[in-house]
């Protein structure tokens, strides 16, 4: 241990030895104490032990340095004096508290413990020095409980079995209806029950509990609920945590005694307003515990006016000094008023935006860092319909959270039922899983329920595409198509019984459940402007219907970044005719059913058109391998071949011809153009027959036309002289010019590793992170799910790669392509439309790789907008960096 | 045209505008006749017009410059006069052959057009000239069907037509029982043919048929064949074709004139030996369309001892002068000989190798000039048996040359009936296509054929490292495995029927065929024992089992580069504990099952080790997705259920679980390892148990275990840790110590980007290119069969990517990971271990880019220890380049 380095910093008396910038040192707790303290705010002396030591601890066998012990006295003697107490007296002896303190706030991690220092001798004192002798046995037990239940693992259940025994014993219904000589009694109990669980006596040294505790704490950082935690959160497992050792005050010395807690403004709507809620005669735990039931803050004006006046106050200099909501502890003893904690307030995504734009107009916050308050992913609540809080619901499982928002309906079980019912009346689609087949379905139900699949399943890319609420890889439910119904610990969920599902929480409810309607609030709007008054990187939607771009419009959409063109073929007066022309036999006959659908395409890109007008609007060809669109069973394709005028027979054949071992890596994205030119020829024909129709009508369009899965630049310039071809035909049919780009997904890592051959022939790119990620990785999304989870607890990787973008591999290949591509055209668009555009931290990722737009999903563009900005800000404050 | 250039070069007389150097401009033909020309050799006097005017006139709509018929009517004139003959004569014309000449010999390009300068006018001055009418007759009704066809597309078949009619008339047998009055009534139909099928008169005009004979040689540049020849050559297809005008000499003028054709050398065995035959009186044409039987070579000394020493003479000349065996053509006219033609002669692979060590004994070539004299892929040919040459067989269809060697045996449909039946007889396992399950079969096979799958089916990759023949992609067959037999354009082929194939052709052939074993010569371990001497990269093998070591020994493999231990797995009386372990619920009882395999796989480890001793072997740990090794079928699930104790039902249920939709990109490789850590653990162990148990025998072994599919850094860690544990634990309970390393698989893109990170860890690369190329092409092997013939026919890429690596992409990440992984440990030992190890080319890419081995199947080692020696002198010649 170096003598250099400090290791305990005392707080306390209008002083400290730390600051509020130390949390890396003294946690947030810590920091937050020393700088409270060193304000002039009433804070209970104490000390912090920095996470230094924690790290020495485990860095050193679970021990800390020898002379440690020395220090850590030294400090406790400076803590009697601030608190006129002595640790160990027999009277009235100092009292502390000792609780963990982690950078980053871990709910998960540890208890606190309360009432350290007392034992046999210094409750008597107590007892008598603050003539309470009911307080004193009862802040006795309290201490025992804890100590032997977080320090010593002795099972919380068993102390509350021996509470419980004496309470029955007494006839006592509330803890408060035992007196004094039954607090003995439990007392004595609790103490012969830590003898026979931990096999030696209670310890009596003061001295010996605190150095107990102090390790307990440490111990805690590595236990499994704090490991799991910091997982979920992403907090780095090397941090460690400070003790904090605090001088006890009470709240339950009397009626003139209290303690609560409270908010500078309501977090739930933030509205400014102090708001809060408080008991007298109590201790922390009881508000917490609920046992009683707290008042609202404001009665302890009433009660306390000093006490209220100084609070208010003090919060009011607290919240100006953070400059954000604080959430603070306070306790008074006999009247005396002590902050016990005070951090930034948790909110709703509500009153998160609230507050940032209030804070900005009473010029506590600039603009920026109103931006910068908010997480985008938060956001997210604000822009679908949610459960309805005040309800209560019967929760009958759980699944993934795979598209946010809520829904209800009656369930039913194929995409047919749920497209023809769902005209009439609100469905949910519940699927084993889904796949492209199902697509009609989707879109009538109000939400989706999958039994399998993960986050990045067909059935949650598809439902957040379409900004519908699913739950997805359900495991617990069974879903039997052929009984129409679904099974969940022993309840059955027939057709036609309402069911709700959550898509923010991955909840799945019984029964009908009323929903609040997503409302954008004015504030939000306003947060909006300044956000796109400050970002460069330009927003988009991917949307493949009018409804889709009259949704991204709303949202702030300045542009479609990815049209779908196959979503169009799967829908249901659509479909038979591009069987037909899979199933054709060579290419004149291919060439009569793509006629067919010319006609649909070319409506379908007037729809989309006409709600972008002005806006670029790009259009994938066609991805997908033929097979997707082909029946999968013998029987449907008789079914089938009653439509098209071709045997079942040939259409079976057909389709287990076409199969593919890897459809991920198959016959799909451009190759499909390739070998068939007459499908991408009657696309673009479409593409810019439906542009020039509505240049007709003075309606700008300016379309995109985008070859996916391009890996070799001889691929891209075999399409696009299939594209310019067409589209002379369409201008000259029409009669009409359009402009148009013609570019390339980067989504093959070929693609990427030769971007400077492909920009010699593109006009733009948009990479493709969905494939991009799962080429670069070696792993396909639909296949991932098992064994992702074990990846992210082994720590293989942080965050699942197919949500936010993995910088370090997949961002080098995309760095090297944006080198490559506008080394040879400088001023090359650059866009993306994978999953990962509306993903906030993939989003700056963008904005810092010099992007020209992201593309999301409409729902998400609110949040890639406000990542943007906050892109924007950061990079203005450090230089750019990257995550590892 | 610019004046500056010269487009026409004259030769003859012993001079000649060009040399034998200006291949590119002069075509190889025309090159060599200047070559010839200007060292003295009696070659017939003419002009080259050069590929530069080839491509001038694709360039310019199929014209030429206009000033160019002057220059060639100069060419013309220095012609005649070197020819004491004017064309156009009507006396004795001057008579020309006309010529297309590329840089690279191209068969398939135009046929020769002979005798042009002849008309209705030249023939009777040339038949009075002479005094040999029936001469000059035959010679101008040659001329009109050469002329026909090749220039005016006027069928052969049709003019054959016509002299049938007239050979039927006079009950002629022969071409030569025609006299004059008949070859005049040949010509008159010849002519009256003409008109009607050209639609104009058969041209007089000399010069009108020089130009016209010009252009069709153009023409013939962008024919199909020539297109086809090129694109499976590997021809650019812009180099162009000159045309060579040379004056005619006639071997037919009487007994004293002949011609004929030779090689200096055997071309089939490679002696040294003049090597040949000619015919008397007759044109080059006679000679090759065999209707005349020609005569030995030696015969022509003779009956002509003057010429026969005159052509020994030259022709010996003719090799020294060129330094390898000379291909010519000559004729003699009237006892004067004439070089028509001299070229590199294409022989044997047997024979280029005698050929090439015997000029390093003759001092013609130093030993690097003889290593470069050999194309690798062609010795494949020497390292397997093959199809008797001297016998004929029936053809029944022909298929890809997925594995090459011949086999010849009873057929089979089912990989259990080819392991039962294997033992005792020959067979050929015919299968729609192969997969894991089908290994024991294939194993016990002489031979596969399969009905569909490209070159690097799972059939085709298997039979490779097998080093077994295999014929893939048969698409002309049908296979009923429930009839136990194949179909093939009306053939039926049911079980025990003989057939045979021929894995080097495609052939697949009825009945039973004579095959003969492959020799190795002792020229050819000469000339490999030269090229290890010069090469620097390291050859491996890629050998599962003691069987493949030996093979690999024998052709000179320096260590293992990669043992799959999966492939021990599939073994009949281990595969019930593979699948015993999949289905188990729980680690314990996976355990249970991975005990009974560990001493299949230690002794496993310890035959390969006794083979391989003081060579490294690189193990990888299991690969495969878990669902490879259990039952397709519901019926299969309940025949496992009696081996294992396991109900049918939870197997197939199991199976069902672990479905993929992509299983390249699914839950394998590493990703096993992770999640069933036992199963790595189980691995190791037994591989370092092997190797103590054999260091107690004294046998050394440098295992070098391979951990697949990494793309993170920290997966690596996580197997690493888990090999270490397990090493330690078998040395302890072997009380041996023995040396062992850790390594990885580079195959997924991630790992390539990441390189630097996985260095740190681990303590060398292989890389697997068959993954990393599927990754980064982003196309899967067994699908990309259904594009990959388009692709190569549009030129997208060259080479199948599978066959031949993609420098340009593939590469470029290889190379990306080795300046990373070398910059982070400077001496990292980096192979390569995917099919790729075994192709020339891709050998070659390997020595530039510093890698320390190559590995490839046991038949393709002698390929790869020549192209490494290659690599060398190449690099030593030049500096390094890429192929684009």
């Amino acid at each position: 241990m170096s003598k250099k380095n400090k290791y305990v910093y005392s707080f306390g008396g209008g002083k400290a030895d730390g600051n509020g910038s130390m949390k890396d040192l003294l946690g947030g707790k810590g920091a937050g104490l020393a700088e409270m303290s060193r304000s002039g705010v009433p804070v209970p002396p104490g000390f912090t032990i920095t996470t230094d030591m924690c790290r020495y601890y485990y860095a050193n066998g679970k021990k800390l340095p020898k002379d440690f012990e020395a220090t850590m006295k030294q400090s406790m003697v400076l803590l009697e004096k601030q608190a006129g107490k002595k640790f160990g007296d027999n009277k009235l002896p100092l009292l502390v508290s000792v609780r963990s303190g982690a950078k980053f706030s871990m709910p998960g991690m540890m208890d606190t413990i309360l009432n350290l220092g007392m034992n046999d001798q210094a409750v008597l004192g107590m007892a008598d020095a603050t003539g309470n002798p009911r307080f004193a046995w009862d802040a006795y037990r309290r201490f025992i409980q804890m100590f032997g239940d977080v320090v010593c693992d002795v099972s919380k259940a068993k102390f509350e079995h021996e509470l419980d025994a004496v309470k029955h014993a007494k006839g006592a219904k509330q803890d408060t209806d035992l007196n004094v000589n039954d607090l003995q009694d439990v007392v004595k109990r609790y103490k012969e029950l830590f003898l026979k669980e931990y096999g030696s006596e209670f310890p009596q040294d003061p001295w010996i509990q605190l150095v107990e505790a102090r390790n307990a704490v440490f111990r805690s950082w590595g236990n499994d609920r704090a490991v799991t935690y910091r997982r979920l959160n992403k907090i780095p497992d090397d941090l460690g945590t400070a003790v904090n050792v605090q001088a006890m005050v009470f709240g339950n010395m009397g009626n003139d005694s209290g303690t609560g807690v409270g908010f500078t403004r309501n977090p739930s709507t933030g509205a400014k307003e102090f708001y809060g809620e408080y008991l007298t005669n109590a201790q922390g735990e009881d508000v917490v515990a609920g046992i009683r039931t707290p008042r609202p803050i404001v009665e302890l004006e009433k009660d306390m006016p000093a006490v209220y006046a100084e609070l208010r106050s003090i919060t009011a200099k607290l919240e100006k000094h953070y400059r954000d909501v604080q959430d603070f502890e306070f306790t008074f003893e006999k009247g005396r008023l002590y902050m016990l904690q005070t951090r930034t307030g948790k909110r709703t995504a509500f009153a998160a935006v609230k507050i940032a734009v209030d804070m900005v107009k009473e010029k506590v916050l600039s603009k920026e860092e109103a931006i910068m308050r908010l997480d985008p992913d938060q956001i997210n609540q604000l822009l679908h319909p949610i459960i309805d809080p005040s309800v209560s619901v019967k929760v009958l499982t759980k699944g993934l959270p795979a598209s946010p928002g809520a829904a209800t309906g009656k369930a039913v079980f194929t995409a047919d039922d749920a497209a023809e019912r769902g005209k009439t009346e609100p469905v949910i689609l519940v699927r084993e899983e889904t796949n492209p087949d199902d697509i009609h379905g989707m879109d009538a139900a109000k939400g989706i329920l999958t039994a399998r699949g993960g986050m990045t399943s067909h059935a949650a890319v598809v439902a957040r595409g379409m900004g519908k609420p699913c739950v997805a890889g359900c495991e617990t439910i069974r879903v039997s198509e052929e009984k129409k119904q679904f099974v969940v610990n022993g309840t059955v969920v027939k057709e036609n019984d309402w069911i709700t599902i959550d898509g923010g929480t991955g909840r799945v409810i019984e029964g009908k459940v009323t929903l609040k309607e997503a409302a954008l609030s004015a504030e939000f709007g306003e947060l909006m402007k300044w956000a796109d008054a400050i970002r460069t990187l330009k927003v988009r939607a991917n949307a493949d219907v009018p409804r889709d771009a009259i949704q991204a419009i709303k949202f702030g959409a300045e542009g479609i970044g990815l049209c779908r063109t196959e979503h169009m073929f799967f829908a249901e007066d659509r479909l038979p005719f591009m069987q037909e022309m899979i199933v054709a036999d060579d290419e004149p006959a291919r060439r009569v059913a793509l006629d067919k659908l010319f006609k649909f395409q070319k409506d379908d890109f007037k729809g989309l058109f006409k709600e972008m007008k002005g806006y670029p609007v790009t259009i994938r060809t066609l991805d997908p391998p033929l097979h997707e669109f082909l029946p999968k069973t013998k029987e449907a394709s008789e079914e089938l071949s009653k439509k098209i005028n071709v045997s079942g027979e040939k259409i079976w054949q057909k389709a287990q011809d076409l199969h593919e071992f890897n459809p991920m890596l198959g016959h799909r994205g451009c190759r499909l153009g390739i070998t068939y030119p007459e499908i991408t020829e009657m696309q673009a024909r479409a593409i810019i027959t439906a542009a020039c129709e509505l240049a007709k009508e003075n309606i700008k369009v300016i379309p995109e036309i985008m070859i996916p899965l391009v890996g070799f630049v001889a691929e891209l310039k075999d399409q696009v002289a299939i594209v310019h071809k067409a589209a002379k035909d369409a201008m000259e049919s029409t009669g009409q010019k359009v402009k148009y780009m013609v570019g390339t997904m980067i989504e093959v890592p070929r693609g990427a590793l030769t971007a400077d051959e492909i920009a010699e022939v593109a006009e733009f790119f948009s990479f493709g992170t969905n494939d991009l990620t799962q080429m670069t990785m070696g792993f396909s999304r639909d296949d991932a799910g098992k064994f992702i989870k074990v990846y992210l607890d082994k720590k293989i990787f942080r965050d699942d790669p197919f949500q936010t973008l993995d910088q370090t591999g997949v961002g080098q290949l995309i760095d090297i392509a944006i080198k490559k591509g506008r080394k040879v055209k400088k001023d090359l668009k650059i866009g993306i439309c994978g999953e990962h555009g509306g993903d906030p931290e993939s989003v700056k990722f963008c904005h810092r790789s010099k992007f020209s737009y992201v593309s999301a999903s409409p729902f998400r563009v609110p949040i890639a907008r406000l990542a943007a900005a906050q892109a924007v800000i950061e990079s203005k404050k450090a230089a750019p960096h990257r995550d590892k």
